[in-house]
């Protein structure tokens, strides 16, 4: 780093030179409108980031994160090159450390304060994101609307054939037996419960505040025939209720904040007791810390992915025993790749129901978390757990990786129901 | 419970109510000499516990743990019945709790503060259990004196199939490549490190503070042409230096101690740096708990088993992620059998090494253990991690059940050697 034009004023090139330390001074050229820069020393930059006005430059220096994302959002700014490519190796230099301004840790922690995931917080939290309508996610993710990381067996397959390969591997972790009672925390559009019932034969709770994607889910439940064992319930986690063999919750923990947790273990312990069996499905970190302050404020709000040591508020109080944990964190960048690759076939579409604001915000939103599970700054982690009267823990893993077993538990199923 | 005989006096009959509620009201048929006994009112009893004495039953009620192992070791107490199936009655009765009395904490806490694990009370405290002579462990240890818990794929092979079975599947987690370096702390009698050596290619330099064992690791190394590529350390894990490309190290975090977990990370950082990884194997528990105070004053002085949110300090101040956690505790149950019926059959030369009252401690200690992982009061786990720079992230984890792989694996190796 450290390469300015001879034409650079002063107070530019100070500006550019504290903004490169506070992207950990990643190889990436940074330009100015009146063609100063600041430029990698020692590689070729992964792309360059084109800063249209003062006025961005010092909104980055003083709260990088969200100036960021806000310029890329209005225009001021443009990344020339591949996107997710200069966050990457933004993400990457950073590695995991975040230098944040006194500014930046002051929006963070207000944030903080005024996103609380209460009962009612969390309502207006999920609605803000998932009911921007079924039709926008139509456009990109599978058909069966999978919003979740998915499972590729081997990264050449489909994204169709991998979110079901991601719900088989959930169900083959929780060894799931027809006629059992599964409850589902936090269900999407539906479709986990639906394949649950379908596939594995069982009775299925399934809870989601968001009204839009219940609706949704009910309404395929009713064409798919599986309205009698699959039951869509408009409410929060906190207010399940009833007895079940397993807990199920696939990309909820990122919602309900880490000092809810000891509440969501009382949940869980509620309805599986001591024998039953779980599985948690989340984006999380290698650390506790806070998320993006950005992607908070435009886009999951109250959003907080938490470090492992902190998961472990559910399980203690309990004496469950965590059986298996599955870090996915590159299976999640490649989802989120075919994600951005579909939006972009969209984004015609898109720029009509929202504008074009909008497109470059998701565009953002969805290069910059395919760039953070490609860096590590995000993980993704399933986490099997047990009570400590269980009967279900599996001898070794090798039944998930084995196709026979697959067809068997088809087979047993199958039996079951006839 | 709650059945005495009517002769039973009345001190005698309120010691064994108050013991019958220490240890959870397990199944457990509890007598005293004089005939007065009580039994389970529900169920019928795992065994029965035998008391000698009136003085060894006061010493129970005032300190279960360290009462009823000394009182076994020495005679005044007695189990009829299978002694596996009556610990592991009572450890399931408590089920992770611990109602100690008063007594038995201060004398927790004082083993605490007398067995602080600096590099002298680790040497005393390794030196204590690990040196009680080769001979002794080659009497019901496996032929590669492995003394961790091994990795059955199917519960009837034997035990020297899996000790075998065992290091293959941790090479396989850490991905081993020919002509890497790897650190190993804690290496017992040295087979982990050749086997690593000789079936993967790498260069070792294993760590150990056991006198005995590094000797009869040495020869080892020596007699079987592998001491060019697999180095013995007699030295302590805080002191090892050098740069490795993998950090293992298996049934040594429990001897470290919580409190040094943030030094044992600085170690593992200054050998692996961010682009390493590791694999970590332990014995842990579902929550931070001191072990049994029996056992850390007669068997294991200073041990800690970790919950999994204590090795968490390991981890993230270097942002190490968590790739894969393996919970294994029916595998050390089934070892421990192995072991346990071994012991057994040679207990006659182990009362001609150190007498009955040694034999009687022995069967004990792992009877007890076999209990533990058995009831899950404890579990096994191993952690694969990585810095965050590592590029040996496996895409799934379905090589770790691949035959197939296996063979590549041994081919690569071959043709890297030749």
């Amino acid at each position: 780093m450290n390469q300015h034009t001879l034409s650079t004023p002063p107070l530019d090139s100070l500006l550019l030179e504290k903004l490169s330390g506070l992207i950990g001074r990643a190889p990436v050229r940074i330009t100015l409108p009146d063609g100063s820069e600041i430029s990698p020393a020692e590689s070729a930059p992964a792309g360059t980031v084109v800063i249209h006005d003062r006025r961005t430059l010092m909104n980055m220096v003083l709260s990088p994160e969200i100036a960021f994302g806000d310029a890329y959002t209005e225009g001021r700014l443009e990344v020339e090159g591949d996107l997710v490519d200069v966050l990457s190796a933004i993400y990457r230099s950073l590695a995991g450390k975040n230098p944040a301004t006194w500014y930046a840790k002051l929006a963070s922690k207000w944030l903080e304060r005024t996103q609380s995931n209460t009962l009612s917080g969390s309502r207006e939290h999920i609605h803000r994101h998932y009911d921007l309508g079924t039709d926008f996610y139509k456009l990109w993710l599978d058909s069966e609307m999978v919003y979740t990381c998915a499972y590729f067996p081997t990264p050449s397959i489909g994204l169709e054939e991998a979110q079901l390969a991601k719900m088989d591997l959930v169900c083959r972790k929780l060894q799931l037996q027809p006629g059992e009672r599964i409850v589902e925390a936090g269900c999407g559009w539906g479709s986990f419960a639906l394949h649950m019932a379908k596939h594995y034969g069982v009775r299925v709770k399934a809870f989601n505040i968001s009204h839009e994607q219940i609706a949704y889910a009910r309404e395929n439940a009713a064409r798919r025939g599986l309205a009698d064992r699959v039951e869509f319930i408009e409410d929060d986690y906190r207010n399940i209720c009833g007895r079940f063999d397993a807990f199920v919750s696939v990309g909820m923990l990122e919602h309900v904040g880490t000092e809810n947790y000891k509440d969501l273990g009382k949940v869980i312990q509620r309805c599986i007791g001591d024998s039953g069996r779980g599985l948690l499905h989340f984006i999380g970190m290698n650390r506790p810390r806070p998320l993006s302050a950005w992607i908070r404020k435009r886009i999951f709000p109250g959003a907080n992915p938490p470090a492992l040591r902190q998961v472990m508020d559910l399980f203690e109080p309990w004496n469950y025993s965590v059986l298996d944990v599955e870090n996915l964190r590159l299976h999640y960048a490649l989802t989120l790749q075919h994600w951005l690759n579909r939006f972009e076939l969209s984004i015609a579409r898109v720029a009509e129901m929202f504008g074009e604001e909008f497109v470059r915000l998701w565009r953002l939103y969805l290069a910059g978390s395919e760039a953070g599970f490609r860096a590590g700054t995000l993980q993704l982690f399933q986490v099997l757990f047990a009570g400590p009267k269980c009967e279900h823990t599996p001898w070794t893993r090798a039944y998930l990786y084995d196709q026979k077993t697959t067809e068997k538990q088809d087979v047993k199923w199958m039996h079951a129901m006839s």
